[in-house]
This record gives C-alpha cells, structure tokens and sequence, in this order.
C-alpha cells in the first residue's frame, strides 16, 4: 500500500477520517472555566427574560390613557408618586392622575403601562412633585414586557454549540452556573525524523530544528483539543509500532510529522502495510501534502502529517481540525469555503488542485484572495501570515485574476489588501 | 457636563482614548508560553533557512551536467555511491558518472547540484548500486539552496505582531526559545447597580442577575488583557469614586457597565462631574450605547460602559478592545471595517448612526450582511451569534436590500446564509 497508493479526493478523505470519530463523553464544569467549551446539551431558559415589566429608559411611568391630550404646548400635569430604582420593588400603585419617578432596569408599577423619558417631560427635576407629560404615548410604549426577549422553557443555546463571550453572558442570566460540555480530546502529538533537533539545541550539520510539534500543538489547542507531547519517532518499523502503540491507550487520536513518502526511512508510510493498520488513506490529490496519511492501529485514528511545514500546516486545517472538532462535538463542522475573486494571476501548472496559502481582502463589497506566492510549500515564514487556503484547480492553465476561486478560511480576515 | 454632553462621532471618540494609551512594558517568556502574545522587539534570523543545501523530494542526488542526454527510453546510468538519510552528513562528493541515493531534507553531497525523483528513475530500489536517470536536469533542480527561504539577518517576525501557530513554528525553527513580549495589561472590570445579583444567586422581584461582568471578562481575556474582577459599585459618589481609586493603583485600565445615563443613581455619569476626573466624552452618535463614557482619574483610564448588555457588547468592541490591543502593543489597530451588501432592508429611522449586530456571508464572491433583527438592543440572547456590527447610517431611510453598508467585523465569519 506504501508504494502502489489510491489516490482520492481532499473531501473523500476527509469523509473516510470522520465517519470513523465520534464526540467524547460529557463533564459538567463552572461556568467560569466553560469559555471555548462545546456545549453537550441544549440549554433552556428557567425564567422568562425580563421575569418582570421593566423601563428600558429613565423617565416617567404612566397610564397611557392619562395622556391621550398631550402635547408639547400643553403637557398634562401628573403627580409624582414615588421614585423607582433599578432592584427595587415599586411601593405604589398607578392610578388616575400620578406617575412614577422611573430608572433603566427598574420595574414597573402596577397599572403603569407606558414609560415616558425625561427629554420629553417638563420640569423632571428629581425632587419635584409633579411633572408635565409633553406628548402621548401608546399602551405598552417603552416598556420592556416580562418574556419579552426570552420565554421561560426556550432554549438558549443548543448541543455542539461553542461557548464565546455572549453564550456566557446568557448563561449568567438564567443562573447556570455549571454547565455541561464534551470532554476535551486528548490528542497526541510526535514527529519524525532523525534530522530534527530540539528547538533549544544548536545547529549541526544536515540537522534541522523541530518547529511542527510547537505549532501542531498551538494549533490543536486552538482547535479544541489539549496536546499531549511525545518525544520523536525512530525510523525503525517495530519499535515505532510498539510506542505508537502505547502512545494510543493515552490520547483520543494520535497526529504525527514526517515519514509518511516513500522515503526509504519514512516509518510512518512503512506502518500502513502491518497487518495492525487499517488504512483509511495515503495519497490525496492535493499539493503540497499528497502523501498525507490516516489510518487505525488497533482500531484507533493516526493521522500522520507531511513533514514539510507549509504541508503539515494545511494537512492540518484540512483534516485534524475537522477531526479534533468532530471529537469534541461540534455541531457545525464546516470548512469555511467561500468564493472569492482572484487578485493576481496564478498560471503554474499542477496535476492536481493547489492549496495556496493567502488573505482575504474585500474592495466595494467584492471578496478578493491574495495568494502569498510563496513558490516553495515548505516556507515557513510566511505560515503566520495565512489567512486562507486558496484552491487552484487541476490542469494546465491555473487561474486569471478576477477570476473566482474557491477559498477555504483558517482565521479571521485581516482585511488587508 | 453630565447632562450638558457633548456629542462626537465613534471615530473622535476612539481617537480621544486611544491617544492617552501608551503600550505596557516589556517582559521575557519562553516560547511555549508565547502564544497570543505581543512581541514587543523585532526577532532576525539567526541562521539561513535552510543554512544547506537540501533535498526537497526522496530521489538521487546528480551532477546534472551528467544527465544532459538522459531520455525515457535512453536512461543514463549512473553509479550509487551513497545513501543519504534526512540528519545525516555526506561522506562521499559526488564525481562524473556518480548519485546519492537521497531522502527528503537531507544535504546535499559536495558536486551535486540537482535532484531526481524516485519516479523519473529506472531501478530506484533501495539496495541497487546503479540508478538510470530518465530525463536531463537542469543546474539547480529540486535544490532548495541554503539561504532560499530566510536569509541570516532578516526579519522573522516584527514587533506588534500577535503570536500566533505559524509565528511559534519560525521561532522555533530558529532556536528563538525565549520572546520579549509586550506586559499584558490588567484590566479592572465592575458593574454598577443595585439591581444587579451575582449568578449564583436567586432571582427576586425587580432584580436581574449579573451577566455584563462575566461576558466582559471573556472578552477582555480575548483582547489580550488580563481581566481583574472588583465587586459591584456602590450608587454613592465619594464612595464610589473612592474604591474607584484605589482599583486604579492596581490596573492599566478600568472597564465598568452601567450608570452611565441620565438616572438619579447613575453614579459613573455623576463621577464626570467631580474635580478629579477628566472627561473624553460621554456622548456618542451611535445606537445603542450614547451615553458610553470616558475619563481620567487622577490621570488613569475608565471606560464606563452602558449596562444595556448589547450596548455593553458593541461598547467592548468599538473601544474597549482597541484600548486593550494599544495597551497591548498591538502593531496595526485596526477596526476590521469592510463594506457588504445589505442582505435584507433595514429601515427603522435613526438620528444617529446605528450598528446592528448580524452576521458575514458570501454568494459569488460578493459580501452580504444579514442583521439579526432584535430590535431590543438589550436583547443578549443572540450576542453569541454575532459577527460583525453593520453601520446603518443616521437619518430616515435606512438601508434597502442590496446596497452597500460599512460592516465592523468581529469575529471570523461563519459564512452562514
């Protein structure tokens, strides 16, 4: 299988890979560590929000009907009763002829059914007994009514939902204070090679520094997963089986880089043909990264990288992202593809489609995508400045400017153009 | 100046704040711990990337002047004189009629001076002693020369960038394990309002519980501050204005929410008023959220928020992040502005600019804005949803469908329809 490889399509991989994962269990934690988390199951609201009539503004509560003559010239003149702050209860009862002192947040008054801001009063002063109502209002005019935003029993937040800042905030609202969400994916992370070196050690001939583990890992943190290090593989076939074998027991799914071409040491490649190795794929039609590989060892998902770094960094986005979110329950897997214009001319040509790292821009309502034109996959310095992938299709003739081509997005668009 | 304000646009605003912030020190971590930082200093190159000559491909390391007259069915032979594993240092230069066998990221032997691959070879098996070349190279073919990528000396990474996956992998790659990166700014965060219950907490009549504290602190964490959570304030001024300095001895910047208006407990609108203070502004044109404010107190910097939670959330992004990010260090401060079609009509007059919450999508390359359409501006139940904030311009007529609006992007678009 190593050498006679079946090629298949970036999307049928992907495919093979996640029918194979599914979402961890569940744990129940604070809402203050919940932030990032997946939410395991559908929320509902335990009151009705506002749980009770309340004044959008600060001004006056009153019966509509008291001020049906109304007018900035002749505004109808109304007792003050009492003077509501927000939190507190209102002592006093609306009836003919009076009105309360209101603040923003506070609630209403029985038999008030309208509220009225200060601007369009005459002589609200806070310690005036009367006030002059200088228009009408309509019943229920700026008043917030109980349930209004949110029905009791509703729901606030459903199953494989991620939890931002606004999902705490309606949290926080209804009081739930601890909250039920799929357990993090363990996902170990080794590379391979006897080229590389530690990023600490100094250089040597013919020797590289490791520098995929430590993105790999800031990378599987940001896609939900908790990273879990290994020390690097050795080229020799059984001995990396027996600790890939033990690395397994301890991680969800194990993601390596390097070893996976046709290199005469590459073990990750040697490892499909063991009898242990269910192959799920080893060639895709894709540049850079074709020889990107997944498969089960012992019933449980690898999925081995390129050792190039432009090539581990898309392998990456295209397939363990997806991977560590299907682990961790996300509802929406989604590859984030939009169409975007070409900004520059790209015309080399490729037996298969280009994954060229890029940023969106936008000109007058138009998406438009700027390759990096980093002619060489493995170039990592530009890897941080990535925005997109910019999809090239197969054949001879690439893509003219303003053409449209598929875009698939890793990060929030910088704008830049 | 509480209830005489002064009215400026977002933009003088913004610029009022952001000129009286400096960026915070500088501290050194290790590169593991480095991630979302700001770097503070230029990083260089500290070797050519690669700094040898290397094989970008598994193949046979030539002489091309050797293969000038190799053809598919006319094979040059070629004698191996060498397997060269990724790591490893040649031990043999390569003479006329020679290759080395060589694999993907290994140096290249003295006297070569281009790579075939496996497949455009004749008899490529591991332990052959004779290889036949099947097409002529050219001078430099499949050789990524030392120094091709990164030069010794140039830029890697400038101050004010945000660290992110591809950042960590170039530092890595240069050995870079301890970063200077901007001090993090700590960011004093508190609600006013006697309404306000903490989340634990039962409801009771009149009281809400508090939502605005929790969401900040998550959106402050993402900024990049370090969020420091003081307890409720008190609706009286000296007292207020008391904790209020002595919370500012131990933060960069004080965000609160609430008491912003025209109420008679409004305590952060009353503290504009006070000797001590220097107000920015207290009133913008946009909904919601007017009565944000800003001041100094005995010269350091609040953000007084409304407590509205929508106008809380869109006063976060419009200022409170900004200040966090110049804080911060932050190179290119940007507001993340792009024009979209309008997808639906949006027609409710307006005196003042008004920034709805909606979400980011794409049909044929071309950006269109969906609202969410809660009209309550209060309404938190859909902040989680939120995308970007699309800028309806102040007077009657809104927007129709189709036309094009300033959008204010938050988050990474989901691209939904």
């Amino acid at each position: 299988m190593r050498f006679s490889r079946q090629i298949i399509t970036v999307e049928e991989a992907l495919h093979r890979l996640l029918e194979r994962l599914g979402a961890q269990g569940v744990e129940e934690v604070h809402i203050g560590e919940a932030y990032g988390r997946i939410l395991a199951e559908d929320v509902h609201a335990t009151e009705d929000l506002p749980h009770f009539d309340r004044s959008p503004l600060d001004g006056f509560a009153v019966r509509a009907v008291d001020t049906v003559a109304a007018t900035p010239e002749q505004p109808v003149r109304l007792r003050v009763v009492e003077t509501i702050a927000a939190g507190n209860v209102p002592q006093v009862a609306l009836t003919a002829g009076c009105a309360s002192r209101i603040m923003t947040g506070a609630m209403l008054p029985p038999g008030a059914d309208a509220v009225i801001m200060f601007e369009q009063t005459e002589n609200p002063a806070a310690l005036s007994d009367e006030v002059g109502i200088k228009r009408a209002l309509r019943p229920g005019e700026n008043v917030a009514r109980r349930g209004e935003e949110i029905r009791r029993g509703a729901v606030i937040a459903q199953a494989g939902e991620k939890i931002n800042a606004g999902t705490l905030a309606v949290l926080a609202t209804f009081g739930c204070t601890r909250v039920s969400v799929v357990r993090k994916p363990r996902v170990g992370l080794l590379s391979t090679g006897m080229e590389l070196l530690d990023m600490e050690q100094p250089l040597s001939p013919g020797k590289i520094r490791n520098s995929n583990t430590l993105m790999l890992s800031a990378l599987i943190a940001e896609a939900g997963g908790i990273p879990l290090l290994f020390p690097s593989l050795t080229d020799e076939l059984s001995c990396a089986k027996k600790r890939l074998t033990e690395h397994l027991q301890q991680v969800d799914l194990l993601v390596t880089s390097g070893g996976v071409s046709v290199g005469d040491f590459d073990v990750m490649a040697a490892l499909t043909d063991e009898p242990e190795a269910e192959l799920l794929f080893n060639r895709i039609a894709m540049r850079p990264g074709s020889p990107t590989t997944s498969l089960l060892l012992y019933g449980k998902p690898i999925i081995a990288l390129s050792g190039n770094p432009g090539a581990c960094f898309l392998g990456h986005e295209l397939f363990v992202r997806p991977a560590v979110e299907k682990l961790s329950g996300v509802r929406e897997l989604q590859q984030r593809r939009v169409m975007a214009k070409l900004a520059v001319s790209y015309t080399k040509p490729c037996p298969h489609p280009r994954y060229l790292r890029g940023r969106l821009g936008e000109e007058g309502g138009v998406l438009y995508a700027w390759p990096d034109f980093n002619e060489k996959a493995g170039n990592l310095g530009t890897i941080k400045d990535s925005e997109c992938f910019i999809v090239i299709p197969a054949g001879g003739s690439g893509k003219q400017a303003g053409e449209l081509v598929e875009v698939l997005t890793h990060a929030a668009p910088s704008w830049r153009r």
